[in-house]
């Protein structure tokens, strides 16, 4: 068992959706806003990783288990632990609880180190990990197998100048927010996640426009986020009707 | 002086623009929610209001008075103050300061109370309003001047899902987005607000397309945003090069 850190968090009016369910998108920044916490308690907070190692932390995958969304004022207690780690890819897990402990949601994140001047992915150094005390692992299972969309609806949508964060491009929160969006307003006011499974593949960079596109199979639908030519994210997602 | 409530807020990274400088559309959100506190905390929430009264409050201007804008991980306190009210207007001040309890910025914001089912804005009941100590005036002045554009650039914003709150209307926040997010990415990097008027005229309806026009005279923007050819919400903004 890795390190382990929680807080408590109440669910406010504006990570609420129509319904008065939890807007998964900005909880996504929230979630990795523990995990900053959980660093700098041990010492190892994203400043820190920066100047030492001259690297950041970038999210590559994550794969949702949703019991029950949280709703509106709802107290939670969110958990993390940084599980496991192989030489290239982190394993963080969180889990969130209602005030009787019951599992409302699990989420699994994969991370990787990249140094910032290379603008590449490196070995994970480790003395950088070993506070946490996570398994050194040979293979980390991740992701899922994303198809290629045949006949995709789609909406292109543009980035906003509030979409890009201190770091200087798109928020991974967006992603998530475009895939949603394309779905239309009566299909997501009757459905909620069930399971999610998001892959980044590369940056969208400032300025322009992406293209959401998705093709629904079932109760499942399978989304692409591209521009420019590129594949930028894919996502999975399982709904169940409200 | 009416009663006054406080509490301190550490800016949050998804609160934080590319420049590290405090978004102003998510603090709106959060100032409201620290407001809800202080009603709660007088025996008047939101959902006492509305079982009690059947109103609900909705805001009709906003005036900020910015002197610094918070940045990144800084600890702030805001404080907030039911100043005044007349017939059917009431008058709430934010103030926000830093650590050495420096003013930074100071919103000034005007509600009324909407009666649910007729959708009619109806005059203030003086025993909802009894616990805030705020005083009772003839008059309150607010709101600008705001120009019908002649020849306004223009973009177009699709209403979003996550766009639309539990109240099931588009979020007051957005408006100010669209109204920044109109003017471009190069002009907001290198520009910050020095003083806002914002004007709510009618709400936009879910599902459909706002437009969001601006006029640019010198360092001052003014704005309007439109749907369905009405006029949902203007501003002036004055702005400072960063």
């Amino acid at each position: 068992m890795g390190h382990a850190y929680q807080e408590k968090f109440t669910i406010p009016f504006d990570f609420s959706d129509v319904n008065g369910n939890l807007k998964l998108p900005p909880f996504l920044s929230k979630l990795l806003d523990v995990s900053g916490q959980h660093s700098a308690e041990l010492n190892r907070s994203d400043v820190y990783v920066l100047e030492t190692y001259g690297l950041v932390w970038i999210v590559t995958d994550y794969e949702f288990d949703i019991v029950r969304l949280p709703r509106f004022s709802e107290n939670v207690t969110i958990r993390t632990e940084a599980v496991s780690y192989n030489k290239l890819i982190c394993h963080r897990r969180f889990e969130v609880m209602d005030e009787t402990g019951e599992l409302l949601m699990r989420v699994e994140s994969y991370f990787a180190l990249m140094d910032l001047e290379q603008r590449k992915i490196v070995p994970v150094p480790e003395d950088l990990l070993e506070p946490y005390h996570s398994e050194k692992v040979k293979k980390i299972a991740r992701g899922a197998k994303y198809k290629s969309l045949e006949k995709p609806s789609k909406a292109n949508y543009h980035v906003r100048f509030f979409d890009i964060d201190m770091n200087g491009h798109v928020n991974n929160s967006k992603y998530l927010d475009w895939m949603y969006d394309v779905l239309g307003y009566e299909f997501l006011k009757t459905h909620v996640p069930r399971h999610i499974h998001l892959k980044y593949n590369r940056e969208v960079s400032p300025g322009g426009d992406v293209s959401s596109e998705f093709e629904m199979d079932g109760l499942v639908s399978h989304h692409q986020i591209g521009s420019d030519g590129q594949t930028n994210a894919q996502a999975i997602i399982s709904w169940r009707v409200l």
